[in-house]
């Protein structure tokens, strides 16, 4: 336990300190050859890079949609029943979301108009491993679908059988996805950021992966002919505030949530009250035993931190020091102390709030900013699928009451052209007055 | 001039090319040694670097309160008048921007809420050079006066005499922006990602500059303790669609107005009359003869291109091809033809609306997505000062109606722990009801 009014400066920024990511030299080698692998040899190289590292027997990238169906009619009742509760949800969160057109008319004759519109492709991509993750193709799928995107294809290694888990066609179904492709990793993000014969260039890269996936979005996203990405990543995370009135059981259960994420997922409790730390602790070692992912969820709770605090604002500004990306807030009347909590992805307030929630199917995004990223990026949301673009239209009456202006700013910097756009025009409009049209 | 239906596929791709952007090895290198300096030297650093690039004399980073008023008030009335125009039309345009926050009940007990909130700290950059930009300044400042930023400062180099054009100081004074540092380049944009001892540490940095500067702002950006950045940047960029109704001055007025900025700005006129193109050419060398930057906008003209259309749909079908930063549309009934326009940053309708009124004061934001960016970047606005988060909350009725639907999706993705997280709540509240509390 550690006792925050005790630490200095220095070590008050140790303990709340995250884990360094990988970006070495070497990974950002690797990753830049397999993208330079892709634009030159196209479907091939990923198809080889797939055979390599996911499916030795791979025969196309695409999974037809036959498979698709197959797969997908094969998820049980119960899930599906779930996936239907989630998805409708996540749903009406992001359709209340839809932003609206603006019209102005900021001087007499001079209308200005923001629109918001939808990409045109986008590019979803779920990772695999040790279990599919079928919300986090309704995270992603789901706001596409409001935006309105035209295109939308999603990217995730075939596993064993060379196909995709059931949850994920079904999901994928859902949100309307026309095409699934059977790749990972790296060669998958260069793919869609670049297009290959078979895989669509898309506008912007969506969804979590590894190092080598986070590094690829990041070598994509610096090249003019590559694809925006949805925000930087770094491992997932989770801020507990406890005060004594809070179910130590239930805290535990909050952090073991994080933990279970991967080895590297940071877990930290912030309480004012010590018999609530110990209790959590206990109930930590209880419910670990429990769990069929001790081995990820072990090593990340040894690196987990139980802090204690002189009071709850000094918890909450711990918790705002280390901007978490998910904060829960298991203190009595939670919802009051919003005013002071500066920093967090997703807040869950009350004891019936947990993580799990937010990560499946009370309707919030669970794509969230990490590593401290909730300082300035935003959560997951409908306006990262959509772009903004503004409209301009001056009548012959605007570019009279604007034009004054307009000169008297462009010759104060020195643009003699810009400022002769407008006097062309001024002069036009004076001529046609003194040919009567006054 | 080109004529589009003559040219195959990869001519049509190289007529519509940009310039190939400094990326080299040694530019990385040399902006990469400038911000670890700044990084361990901090104010000393950017000290020398400026008296070495900007003002040999430099006492101190800080420019004065006294300093800015003084030449805030220096301003002539003139263009006092016209700043305080496109202060009033760029922040009417902005605060009707202003989001509103969502709350939505999405299964009964169960709330979730998106809120918006501005960034704590942004820093404006405004470059020096030929011109000062009080425009910039406005279209920077203005934004995050709106969205109610707490702190915006502004780095901007020094010029021949250690001070700044009286125009910035008037326009920095009308945004509310607290603070003026003395310094440019890669150095200003290091010492705001980082903070030095006079500078403090901002969370997004805004606003344009040269090769140095857009290669400082990427690589502070991929720093976890770095900076967001507003967006991507390439050469600014324009593309007037007209027909045979245009008046050729004004068309060549706006090519010009791009041309001006610099040698390696892109003017592109589509056109689906033959007899325009011809007049307007003529026009530009006319025009382009009396301008006091001839100098610049001569070798940008001069990669200027010229296209003719088979029709007003084929012009647009090659403007959506290109997405233009600035795309001006000078054809009869402009406004009818926006359904079929696709990408743009900013679109200007008709004769009385050139390049400059956005450029300067009709409202809209001149910070734009250049070089194909208007594919999956948006025009800057108000929504990039802020961020978004997520809250929510479950009552116990909540956890009731959507505990089910949660733990039947983690135990599909083999989740144990979110799967307790819920089990143990939904347990507490079965308890409770057989103590008698149905």
């Amino acid at each position: 336990m550690i006792i925050w009014s005790s630490l200095s400066k220095l070590e008050k920024k140790t303990a709340l300190s995250r884990p360094a990511m990988a970006n070495s030299q070497q990974l950002k080698q690797t990753v830049g050859d397999i993208i330079a692998s892709v634009e030159s040899k196209g479907d091939a190289a990923v198809i080889d890079f797939t055979r390599k590292f996911d499916y030795p027997d791979l025969q196309s990238l695409v999974l037809s949609q036959e498979n698709i169906d197959t797969l997908a009619s094969s998820v049980t009742a119960e899930v599906a029943g779930a996936i239907d509760i989630a998805f409708n949800n996540i749903k009406a969160f992001h359709d209340a979301q839809l932003p609206s057109d603006i019209a102005l008319t900021t001087t007499p004759g001079v209308n200005c108009e923001l629109r918001f519109t939808p990409l045109d492709a986008v590019g979803l991509y779920i990772p695999g491993g040790s279990a599919p993750l079928p919300s986090t193709v309704l995270m992603l799928g789901v706001p596409a679908l409001v935006a309105g995107c035209d295109n939308k294809l999603l990217c995730t290694p075939p596993n064993k059988q060379g196909l995709i888990a059931p949850e994920i066609a079904y999901a994928a179904r859902k949100c309307g996805i026309e095409a699934i492709y059977l790749c990972g990793g790296a060669q998958a993000i260069a793919a869609m950021a670049l297009g290959t014969d078979t895989i669509p260039q898309v506008d912007k890269i969506f969804g979590p992966g590894n190092s080598f996936v986070t590094e690829a979005k990041q070598q994509v996203s610096l090249r003019a002919d590559g694809a925006a990405i949805d925000m930087p990543a770094g491992p997932s995370e989770v801020l507990v505030l406890a005060d004594e009135f809070a179910d130590a059981e239930f805290v535990a259960s909050d952090l073991l949530s994080q933990a279970e994420h991967g080895p590297d997922s940071q877990a930290i409790l912030v309480s004012n009250s010590e018999a609530l730390i110990e209790s959590a602790k206990a109930a930590v070692e209880r419910q670990l035993s429990t769990l069929s992912r001790a081995d990820i969820a072990r090593p990340a709770m040894e690196n987990a931190r139980y802090i204690l605090a002189d009071s709850i604002d000094d918890a909450i500004l711990v918790s705002n020091a280390y901007a978490p990306e998910h904060l829960i807030v298991q203190i009595e009347d939670a919802r009051s102390l919003l005013p002071k909590i500066k920093y967090a992805g997703s807040i869950f307030l009350g004891p019936w709030s947990p993580e799990s929630a937010g990560d499946y199917a009370s309707g919030t995004n669970h794509v969230l900013p990490t590593y401290g990223y909730a300082k300035n990026y935003s959560s997951l949301g409908l306006l990262d699928f959509m772009r903004r673009y503004t409209i301009q239209e001056l009548s012959a009456d605007g570019m009279r009451n604007l034009g004054p202006a307009i000169m008297a700013l462009a010759s104060a910097e020195g643009l003699d052209a810009h400022e002769q756009a407008v006097a062309l025009r001024m002069q036009k409009l004076a001529n046609a007055n003194d040919k009567g049209d006054a």
